[in-house]
């Protein structure tokens, strides 16, 4: 039978889908090998493909890589140890009987979630990320939106502060990353309960913590949540106010706060964006770590049989 | 000979060009009724079509109004006093031979950049048009971004301040276009002039004025261009963050201060903008008031001819 694999390349593990059509038939995973610089990983994940394919035909492989990619080329992904690699160009050379697609992981994970999640209404819509920190991926009549340099989608660097208050680990001040990621809300959430009753003061201060105390009703952490909000309802109107999408979706590690996030985020949106784009629909993201595999062998399923 | 028609309605005139094929071989235009609800506009408009064609045959009309435009449908536009019309239709029943065309005003000045003008370079850009207000367009693989309800482009209203220290005349606080647009341009110009000496209390407080000013070195003129490029610049950033565009191109009466405005924002912007989108280049438009009717002529030869 003929079969098709989805890659997601990240810093710690490879994660493996092997697809007939649009079926997830069977999920794994490896360590990603780092050393040398990453120079392993895509042996690593050849043996892999060609264990996993047993009696089946691959006819195609999808790959999403943690970095910016123009026409399958990557151009560089720290978290791998990557320089420029021409990815496409390897994995044909392997495989040549196989269709090829090389994405950005979080582009592919916008299409995963357009193809089978929480986007499979829309033609346009923004996917955002938010964990440790945030990304995105941009889709516009149906096609990825790539970048003149790969890098659509940074929307995790959006500056929505003026006083050079928290500096990123990009280098600039006041990225959004700083203020709504769970690294951001952490900050926030170590800033506020100085001095103050709060429950912060006696539990670990994390993202989750702060979420779950603020449902029941910690007042420190509402005001901490409601910073964030502040900050990602900004960002998210500037991005519809730019390219007026159908939905934002919202997804990684922070998006398991649920409705509670997302019903504040979209009234504070609805107050912070031009008339005109007011009615923007707020999703959750519904394949979590899945989205990946799922956007990448969606991008090679099109690239053989055109839909 | 067939012609074809590119139609620029603004509040007060409506530009109208004659085009053998690309080439623009008359211009005139006419003034805007906007009494009776905008009712005498497309009246108006087909009296000076039939005119201008003489004996030519038209074989299409290409149209650009203020306002959101989805499918040839123009949701509003409140320069015209326009609610919702359905205007290719109206075009297309008067003129059934003609293919039809209707885009956003700023789009449309987007698709006549990239046609004739500062954009010819480009496949991905963001037009920006900076005069009494900020508006924009947008292109991506050299296809007009429209949005979900016709309002891509929608830059002027970014939020680059958290003071809520300008109220916007869409309601809003802070939009970039009370900072970056001639008129926020003169707003900073009459706050920092206060008790300094100042040339700008002495002569007439204009955003020309104000550049003028400042390229002869007074330092208060300084002080406001700066204060505008820091705006100018952070929401270039977050535009080039989210959809990393080939290049971003500036029109409308403030670009007339030219390479002044142009290196000081180019600047700012790569201290601003995340580190893989940092290249984007930054152009002047060249067409002036004309990109509309050229982008509307642009824009229904390429329904006709697909190109």
């Amino acid at each position: 039978m003929n079969c098709i694999f989805g890659i997601d390349i990240g810093g710690t593990e490879i994660k493996i889908g092997k697809f007939y059509q649009e079926h997830l038939v069977l999920k794994t995973s490896i360590k990603t090998n780092v050393s040398d610089g990453g120079n392993h990983i895509f042996s690593d994940i050849f043996l892999k493909i060609d264990e996993l394919t047993q009696n089946d035909t691959a006819e195609g492989i999808g790959i999403g890589v943690p970095g910016p990619v123009v026409n399958g080329v990557v151009l560089g992904a720290q978290n791998l140890n990557w320089k420029r690699i021409e990815a496409q160009r390897i994995l044909k050379e392997r495989y040549p009987n196989c269709e090829i697609a090389v994405l950005n992981d979080a582009n592919s994970a916008a299409l995963g979630e357009m193809d089978q999640g929480g986007a499979k209404k829309y033609q346009n819509f923004v996917f955002m990320t938010i964990g440790t920190g945030i990304g995105g991926g941009i889709v516009i009549n149906g096609q990825l939106v790539e970048g003149a340099t790969g890098s659509s989608g940074e929307i995790g660097h959006i500056r929505v502060a003026f006083g050079n208050e928290r500096q990123c680990t990009c280098g600039l001040y006041d990225c959004i990353e700083q203020y709504a990621s769970a690294t951001g809300i952490v900050k926030t959430g170590n800033q506020l309960r100085q001095g103050r009753d709060t429950v912060l003061n006696r539990i670990e201060v994390t993202s989750k913590n702060i979420f779950d105390q603020a449902k029941l009703g910690d007042e420190v952490c509402l005001e901490v949540v409601a910073q964030m909000i502040e900050k990602l309802a900004t960002a998210t109107a500037a991005i519809a106010n730019i390219i007026n999408p159908e939905a934002i979706l919202i997804g990684g590690g922070v998006s398991k706060a649920g409705g509670f996030l997302l019903t504040r985020l979209q009234k504070r949106f609805r107050e912070l964006a031009f008339y005109s784009v007011r009615d923007t629909e707020f999703r959750l993201a519904e394949l979590g770590n899945d989205a990946g595999i799922y956007g990448d062998g969606f991008a090679v399923r099109k690239k053989i049989y055109g839909n």
